[in-house]
């Protein structure tokens, strides 16, 4: 008796998982079943059946005109022409009513079978099928030159209208043939050697007996107009009989074609050698199939095809699977935990949401990104500076001890504690983050409004009037006295030589500005907020676009991926538009180090004590934690699994080069270098691989990425150029950016499974999702894990915000120690779905104590396999 | 062979409808199948068979600690108990595996099979199962002992923790045994009568064979511990076995429990007589069990609940189903078309939604609703207004003709022509007037920001001071001489009595505010922008909380029904708290007429010629069209058939009654009574009866609506007390309540087929969703239709923004012969789809010759039934 999610533990490595993925992966297109053979020879990707396309004709028309017209087609999913609007149905997966079945076996039982027929053409097969046909030869005539006519195809072309079963058009389809095949954009969504199955079923007045015939060619063979596409077929089924109630024979030729789109039939008919074996392999198929009840499902719904398809392990023999196991295990490799495998449970809400939504990223030049690092270097300087402290030598110090530091982590292989990180650490890490973004943004959005007051009615700052020099007034007189009672600020004698101009005109004509409303600025107050919400709005309606039915996924695609950008030129535009005096982004034009007076190089005294240079040890320790932990997490974040890297993560080798770098920063002065997720994903991201030609129904399958060093050079001479697009940068308002900055904290504070285990804490039981975690964790000791959380991440919010800051690096390493702790109020199958596992509890789990509650749940069956297989990576932190 | 939809056009009438809804709505709680005998007989509400509560008790924990427990329960959907999370599991479409039925059948074929036992008690009825077996005495009392033992039930209370099979909680259970049953929340979900039916399996070391039992009680009895909710059982069933692989008895008692769920077979099962007819009801389960491919479907999945169940008609023998449809059509009643049944083909787009979202409705009082009525006389009083004729005495006229009119329409039964108000009229109408609400709502609020301007940077708006008079500046001289040329103002000599008061405070002192920036207000401009997108996206959003799944049903259905008001208190909130002088809504706060020097009444002639009396008859002409159309048109919607109205409707009465108080405000000079489609549907809406006890699972049924005369009465009488309320609506902003204009305009637009249709123009064909409108016509033929109607109501909005305007209720009228030329260009079946049909084609359908497009559509099962059914009203036209 195994316990939930053992059985894929015990084999969580990753050699294993690329395996799997591989099986799994590839019964997409170009793909049939891995043969048990090639299972059994360990190898993995060996020759493999073809892919194949199916095709049902329907004879129809009986008795006037009869006809043979194509009504459905199969190759993961069944289409369906729609024949009043002439168009072929979205994909679905199809269903099937179990009496066509069983009519099928029996026609099948009684008919024509040959495997491994030598025919050569269309004419040749339909004469060996008929030959076998105890018919009257007049009969026999008839049938023949029926097989032999075209039917009628329903080619999906863009701008053209569909064909309505006239003439016309089936004479212009003969004429045209070649053009017309050529533009089927089906066609090139088939992988090649793809080969096809035609499927004959229909009703024939004139027949007295059912007529059922399979065949398997031995050589693959154009079977030129049956089929819509010009592919080679393999498989020919011809069904046809004497009128019947109902549309009977329409249904067997749908089970017939279902049957061959079925991987597993499809492997063994192709391996058949006699009829026996042909009806082992369809009484094997209906032993798989899944029944439901006719009360309480209506046949006829179209089901849309789940995000991915079941794994076709479960369905080998279950010899076959030791073997595999075994195999499996062998290869087993334990360098990284964080190797998720496809089966691997991690229990993630958001993959059961009804789009998979990955999470956002975002371009951002890293100079504008605030980092956590940036926050918090904010606020220990304050110390230094309140003592008045030279601050760049001390920094400098800082920057030694902690490349000291880091090179001394490098050497004593410190990495391997990234292993103690867990999605707790990485959740509770970047939700801190993302709340830092949102609160900053709103922060200095109030902070702003604060600058620009808002003028209320009664509100004493309407005056305002611009003096001219060198008349009698006396200027000095003047400031002294005005704002002390605005009331007789116009009584002094005096004030003659003075107009309306507006301050800035005012001054520029030599004049000086009077009265209290000189310095206030309408309007701006509002306008920024507009800006503000306008910026964050458009930006999360554009990267929600993405998931919209409208327009076509180019254009969705576009403006999903750029929607940080295109916010931002939105609210410039605006501004620009109106015009107003909003605060802009402050970018210095020349090429300088910002404080006057000091060279490229930092001294390394100045005017600081000896000591200090001793003391700085103690807050860089501190800042190496800091760095240390967003420098894996980052690094743990790029090399998951999911993004199936070729090339090995090199997590020493990162953090040298950060120390290296600290170093050469901090002696030049410059902003300190740190690992910024967010770039990293964005650029990763950037660079997926997806498969282009799916087939229809099928999910776009994640190849990989494209692992070079090309763009990431180019990237950052980008970054550094961008220092001479001063001119532009200076028209970004303020308010834009805080928009996007709180865009930025919402979006990544949303992606992560905490936020959505709050949202559980306000869900009523009965709405709660069918999530895996919540069919194995009671819901009470989810909502435990939950307010744990919650608890920590309070706790670090207000050690950042107290003079305690300084110990904060120290509390986030806190919370792997909590993780620890909380081993001893949770079991470690709760953890395992709540969390991962640590490297102890692992080796623990597979001699656990059998509890009750999991003498019951061996059967894993219990647990839909779609829930668990991520198809594509998700991102969880988005945002550094 | 017949027209898709034709059958249910032939029997398309109110009484036929309501009665197949009662067929299909009853299969909710407290009802199986009716019965053939009961459909025989012509009486569709016979005696019932009543509603099964099925509950699988598996044996566990052999071989140590047996122990018999609850694993999953059955209503009309199936919920299992996820044990490691002690909850049971969102209902769910049961699916099963064809081999448990299978070995189900061989069981219970082989094994003990008691109809009608006359067992009186749990122990009476083992010791009956028990001597039917042929097992040696000591192990028929092992088995004896072990089936009265207690099972092990989860029941979720709320507060408590699962049980977690200590024996602390069985003990504690077994003690509180009442008190927990009352409990047991499923209990008040249960129909009275309802009957319980236990299925008990597992794997039993000790046995060599399986023991299958199926028992029929004679009289159900309370078979006490067995079930977990305590209700009489009818049956029982066993099904026990040595151990084998996987969990066979567990997918073998689900299956029972499948069987047991289902309608049909409850039906035959309680009529069955002997084994014979048992397997003869499991045989008929097979044949209509739906059948899902193994390799593109997981059975693991869970399948939510279908919104609508299909209909058990489908599954009657074809015999049964031509006497029902016979005295169908026997009971057709062709009073108005408008009612349409459950399966009439209303392509209505909204419906395959994910999730069902009635249109939104408001409670607004009327007399703030800009109406199409008050949208149209804005603009023809402007003809006699500027040739400066007396207005009320002329309005009295053309409200008298108006009158007039509308009588000589009532008397003539013109209400008739309603008939030709298809869903082409309807939507037209509702698209111009909703179009009509966003084009003000977005025109006022600019014409807002241009009376307060926004003070750009170098605009010489800055100078304002306060002058007092009595000195010896020449208050007139000032006047003409400061707006010429701001700068020099202050060289004018004498300028010594002066302040910076505001011009508020100024003008209380007595002096005279001076200066370009005294009459403009800073920042009210962009703080009514704010208000205006605030109240609108607050509004929205407020609307959607319905469909969140967070907070509980109650809190989630306040918000949403009260979402304009708590907006517009928003909004208000936020003006007050920072207090701008932001225009409000003017309201009088005496009760007398607007215009100073009139009387209440209006006095017939006034300053007018007498012939304008008669010329008035012109524009009454056309205001009675629109007042015609207005009043139809609410009453076609509130009368549609989904509302299940009992009482009749009155369309030549309601006409009466505006037309007398049509004289009545018109001699009064009040505002028009119109038929205000909003409150109407808002009232109705708020009536609505849904059942309460819903079984897991059933989404809650439309009753019908509360109808009575109270709420209406009350209604008015409190809208005309809000007279009284003037205190407080005139600190409502004008911008919020443009922003609900907004909201109200873009809710009634969006609500509407047209629209969907229209973004389907800007969708790509993948991404189209699965409607029937879709799969029945070609697209280019939809986009057509769709084009035409955006052309109609181009043409309507360039008419109203002309001189024209005055004949636009001509035009309104003119789409009905729109609508009536497109049957040149539209094949009936097409309109059919796209809209629906005038009287004169619903005739011509029958006879249509057969088009080769439909030569294969005959069999209608390729439409999903569910996408037919609408269980509630949905309301498309929501503001007038």
């Amino acid at each position: 008796m195994k316990l939930p999610g053992q059985e894929d533990f015990e084999g969580s490595d990753a050699h294993e998982n690329v395996r799997s993925e591989e099986l799994d992966g590839d019964l997409g297109p170009g793909s049939g079943l891995d043969g048990p053979s090639d299972i059994d020879n360990g190898k993995a990707r060996g020759c493999k059946d073809p892919l194949l396309f199916i095709q049902l004709n329907e004879l129809l028309g009986w008795p006037q005109a009869l006809e043979w017209r194509e009504t459905g087609r199969w190759l993961l999913f069944e289409e369906k022409l729609d024949i009043g609007a002439g168009r072929w149905s979205a994909p679905h997966v199809p269903t099937l009513a179990l009496p066509s079945l069983q009519k099928l076996r029996s026609l099948l039982a009684e008919g024509i079978v040959l495997l491994d027929c030598p025919a050569r053409s269309l004419l040749e097969l339909v004469e060996q099928v008929v030959s076998g046909e105890s018919l009257s030869p007049e009969l026999r005539g008839q049938l023949q030159a029926l097989l032999l006519q075209r039917p009628q195809h329903h080619i999906q072309t863009t701008g053209i209208r569909p064909c309505r079963g006239s003439n016309a058009f089936r004479k212009a389809s003969r004429d045209e043939d070649a053009p017309l095949k050529h533009q089927n954009p089906l066609r090139q969504k088939l992988p090649p050697g793809a080969e096809a199955a035609a499927v004959l079923a229909g009703e024939l007045g004139f027949l007295e007996q059912p007529l059922g015939a399979f065949v398997r060619l031995q050589n693959p063979v154009v079977l030129e107009p049956l089929t819509e596409v010009v592919l080679p077929s393999r498989f020919f089924c011809l069904l046809l009989g004497p009128p019947t109630l109902g549309r009977s024979y329409h249904e067997m030729g749908r089970a017939a074609a279902v049957l061959l789109s079925d991987p597993q039939f499809q492997w063994s008919v192709r391996r058949a050698s006699n009829l026996h074996d042909l009806l082992a392999a369809l009484d094997a198929f209906l032993q798989e199939v899944t029944a439901l009840p006719p009360g309480r499902w209506d046949r006829t719904a179209r089901i849309p095809p789940p995000k991915c398809l079941p794994s076709q392990h479960k369905r080998l023999p279950s010899k076959l699977q030791e073997v595999t196991s075994l195999s499996r295990q062998s290869a087993a490799l334990a360098e990284n935990k964080h190797h998720h495998g496809p089966h691997t449970p991690i229990p993630e809400l958001q993959r059961t949401g009804s789009v998979s939504q990955r999470c956002s990223t975002f371009t951002w030049p890293q100079s504008q990104m605030p980092s956590l690092l940036g926050v918090f270097w904010e606020m220990p300087p304050k110390v230094p500076r309140d003592y008045s402290l030279d601050y760049l030598p001390f920094r400098l110090w800082v920057g030694i001890w902690v490349a000291i530091f880091c090179l001394a982590l490098v050497a004593t292989e410190a990495s391997l504690l990234v292993r103690y990180f867990t999605r707790f650490t990485e959740e509770g890490f970047c939700a801190l983050i993302s709340l830092i973004f949102i609160y900053d943004a709103v922060g200095k959005m109030l902070n702003l409004i604060r600058a620009y007051p808002i003028q209320r009615p009664g509100s004493p700052a309407y005056g305002c009037f611009c003096q001219y020099p060198g008349t009698e007034g006396n200027a000095s007189e003047w400031t002294s006295t005005m704002f002390k009672d605005t009331e007789d600020v116009l009584n002094h004698p005096g004030l003659v030589n003075a107009s309306f101009l507006p301050p800035s005109e005012c001054i520029r004509q030599g004049g000086y500005p009077r009265g209290p409303s000189c310095h206030t600025v309408p309007d701006v107050a509002f306008f920024s907020l507009l800006l503000f919400f306008t910026s964050f709005l458009c930006a999360i309606a554009l990267k929600h676009i993405k998931n919209s039915r409208l327009f076509p996924s180019v254009v969705r695609k576009v403006f999903s991926d750029f929607s940080s950008v295109l916010a931002i030129l939105l609210g410039c535009g605006l501004d620009a538009f109106l015009g107003l005096a909003t605060p802009k982004l402050l970018v210095p034009t020349e090429f300088k180090p910002t404080l006057p007076g000091r060279g490229w190089l930092v001294s390394p005294f100045g005017a600081n004590p000896w000591w200090l240079s001793v003391a700085a040890a103690l807050p860089a320790l501190l800042l190496s934690i800091l760095i240390f932990m967003d420098q894996q997490i980052t690094a743990v974040i790029l090399n998951r699994a999911e993004y199936r890297l070729q090339k090995g993560a090199g997590f020493h080798l990162d953090l040298f080069c950060v120390a290296v770098l600290m170093l050469f920063t901090s002696a030049l002065g410059l902003p300190w270098y740190v690992s910024a997720t967010v770039i990293s994903l964005a650029h990763m991201d950037s660079l997926r691989r997806e498969s282009k030609a799916c087939v229809p129904g099928e999910a776009p399958n994640f190849l990989g990425i494209r692992e070079q060093r090309l763009t990431g050079l180019v990237v950052f001479i980008l970054t550094g150029v961008s220092i001479f697009l001063a001119p532009v940068l200076k028209f970004i308002p303020m308010p834009v950016l805080y928009g996007i900055f709180l865009y930025m904290g919402v979006a990544a504070l949303s992606s992560i499974q905490f936020m959505k285990r709050v949202q559980l804490l306000l869900m009523p039981r009965k709405h709660q999702p069918d999530v895996l975690l919540l069919r194995h964790v009671p819901l009470s000791r989810v909502h435990f894990f939950t307010a744990i959380q919650l608890a920590c991440l309070g706790l670090l919010w207000v050690i950042k915000s107290t003079p305690a800051a300084i110990v904060f690096p120290l509390m986030l390493l806190g919370l792997v120690a909590v993780r620890k702790a909380l081993e001893c109020v949770f079991s470690p199958q709760e953890l395992l779905w709540l969390d991962e596992l640590m490297p102890e509890e692992e080796k623990t789990i597979p001699e656990n104590r059998p509890e009750p509650e999991h003498l019951f749940s061996g059967n894993d069956s219990e647990d839909s396999e779609l829930m668990y297989q991520p198809k594509a990576p998700e991102i969880n932190i988005s945002v550094n």
